[in-house]
């Protein structure tokens, strides 16, 4: 049976705005207290309202919180897949079948995938080659180091990101003062450091070359309103939340320097799989020339998807479009966990979780090894052979 | 002081999807019980959950409702606001400035503005025309019988644009079998009659000749999933609710055949205000090369506005990006007419009301007096006179 709680006491702080004096939560983290390892994510449906940690004490706890995007973001699914293996061995599940589940919990990032198979085979390798009683405690520990080296390699991979980044945008925009649009969330809390798209806006803010940061609020589930207007305002940027579809009416304006987003997966030909909504504004700042970057860890890139076609694109339950939720502990007279009907019952929704946006759109790929531009198969694969030598060497 | 309130009894039915029994109630309606006349307004505010009617019995109450939105689409504001001259007149008031805080109520809408004038003009010149202790009673009655005209005007004009509109989409889409898509709301609910682009769709759907109806919902107030989806469940058509922005994943897809929207004011030069949200799907549908349709009435187009940078554009409250609100009455914990927060407090928001479609993005506009195609200057031109001198004869 699942197993996740929410942590009470302290840890659970209501913010209304930001305080100052608050200390950062990070999203994740492992802790090993008397009872056994457990799994600390900080419940992301619940902000900016609430900081409520999520304790996962077995894998399928782990696989509901990835579900319900507790937890979230292309390169921290990454993170927990590899620490849900750990905690599936430590815990002594069969880690086979929890690595199964947890890598299909969602289907569409590929970076979930990655970091499952990552820790699983650390945990294979180590137990097959050990013998005797502690083979098992062992692999245990391998898989957990595993998870612990995708960690701090994403945020290493963050910083890297934010400055290739960062040069890029000068590049593209001189005279600094950047204007950039973003999508859904990609800051700190998708990563192990600060993020990828949100990280590069935050190296400009720091550099004092960031005149506004236009967030997009992201529909249906509002990751825009709720986490990256969080992050903004934490970190003191200038900052301005819109509709998703009011980002045609800055573009017309001349408002957009730049569109800086995500990816949860990047096909070997450069289409990039990202939060729905991420194509129409690839459109939009096509038409209007202004660039589009994807940035993106090379994890991303998936060069066993051929195509956008082969991307398997995830179609959420229709209720998310149907129903308005809000972020803190339910309402009086709300079901728990339910939403308010907007529609009438009934209603049909198409509700996919992602968009395929073409290489042709995208102005380039940032990634922490490097900046491909413009966005080709034969680009991607030479990044992609570099960061695997200097991975090996 | 203003004086609007809800309509109790009979009146208030809770509809949790469409009973098939159920009554059609206007969007508006002038009553004169013993009391004295009134305007009966159906509140959208309040659809899908309820139905209830919102009983104006002075201009002021109409210019909140007109505000708030509880009345809204631009066709049913050029009556209400005629409506409300004759209100004003009936009931006493100061019929010049009730007129000017009517015309004023929302600065986009040209209907409005229009529907005030027609009404006012009546009302001043059967007043200027008559004499002798009748004369206010006269000029009241004149008021209220050009507003009760343009009512019936208008269902006569949605009429004729449901068939223009669906006969030029058999033009551009031949076969049959449409998808189209459409944003905001453009049927009964904004109309004398049975509305603008929505009236081209259930014409489609009446003849065996509409496969789907794409709703968008229409952020930030919904208007789609509130509104348009109530209208075409009621109607038995097809019908599936997205997210404005995952309106993209179906063009890629190669699913949508036409866009059909409505207009609040078409400039002289034929750029298009509609609700927030149209202009992206204008240059999606450039990109794609599927129609963009605009079907309003002649009335919204303004030969006084020359060109789209000419048009005023409404900024709404920030609140209604930065709160979630429900259909609803308020539930308690949450303070009457008020959002629950979904970003952190203090964030600013940008929410402009309208943007603008340049004509070169508009395939045609539809109107009860014809099709202008392409949209040029000259075309209107000759519609707007063609339609003057069949008024006038």
């Amino acid at each position: 049976m699942a197993d996740q709680y929410a942590q009470s006491g302290e840890d659970i702080r209501p913010i209304d705005g930001i305080p100052p004096e608050a200390v950062d939560i990070p999203a994740i983290r492992w802790e090993e207290p008397a009872e056994g390892p457990v799994l600390v994510l900080l419940d992301q449906t619940r902000l900016p309202a609430e900081e409520v940690e999520l304790v996962c004490t077995d894998p399928q706890a782990l696989v509901q919180a990835i579900r319900s995007l507790a937890v979230r973001g292309a390169p921290l699914l990454g993170i927990a897949g590899a620490y849900g293996v750990a905690l599936a061995a430590a815990r002594g599940f069969d880690v086979e079948e929890a690595a199964g589940a947890l890598a299909d919990a969602r289907p569409t990032a590929v970076n979930l995938a990655y970091g499952v198979r990552r820790a699983r085979e650390a945990y294979r390798s180590a137990f097959e080659g050990g013998a005797g009683d502690g083979a098992r405690e062992r692999a245990a520990a391998a898989a957990l180091s595993s998870a612990r080296a995708l960690h701090a390699e994403d945020a290493e991979a963050s910083a890297r990101m934010a400055e290739h980044g960062l040069r890029l945008l000068d590049e593209l925009v001189p005279g600094g003062n950047h204007r950039i649009l973003t999508h859904c969330n990609t800051g700190a809390l998708v990563s192990g450091g600060e993020g990828t798209a949100f990280a590069v806006a935050l190296a400009a803010h720091r550099a004092g070359r960031l005149r506004r940061l236009w967030v997009d609020e992201t529909r249906p589930l509002l990751q825009g309103a709720r986490l990256t207007a969080y992050e903004a305002a934490r970190n003191g940027m200038a900052y301005t939340l819109l509709t998703d579809s009011a980002a045609g009416s800055l573009f017309a304006a001349g408002e957009v320097d730049a569109v800086l987003i995500g990816a949860d997966r990047i096909a070997a030909d450069g289409s990039v799989a990202n939060k729905v909504g991420s194509y129409p504004l690839a459109v939009l700042a096509r038409y209007h020339h202004v660039p589009f970057i994807v940035v993106a860890p090379v994890t991303t890139i998936d060069p066993e998807t051929a195509d956008g076609a082969s991307i398997e694109v995830e179609q959420r339950a229709g209720h998310e479009v149907t129903e308005v939720t809000a972020p803190r502990a339910p309402l009086a007279g709300v079901e728990a966990g339910g939403g308010i009907p907007v529609a009438p019952l009934g209603t049909q929704a198409y509700n996919p979780a992602f968009d395929v946006t073409p290489p042709d759109l995208v102005t380039a790929i940032v990634t922490e090894w490097g900046v491909v531009s413009p966005v080709t198969n034969d680009g991607l694969g030479e990044l992609c052979d570099s960061s695997l030598q200097a991975t090996m060497s």
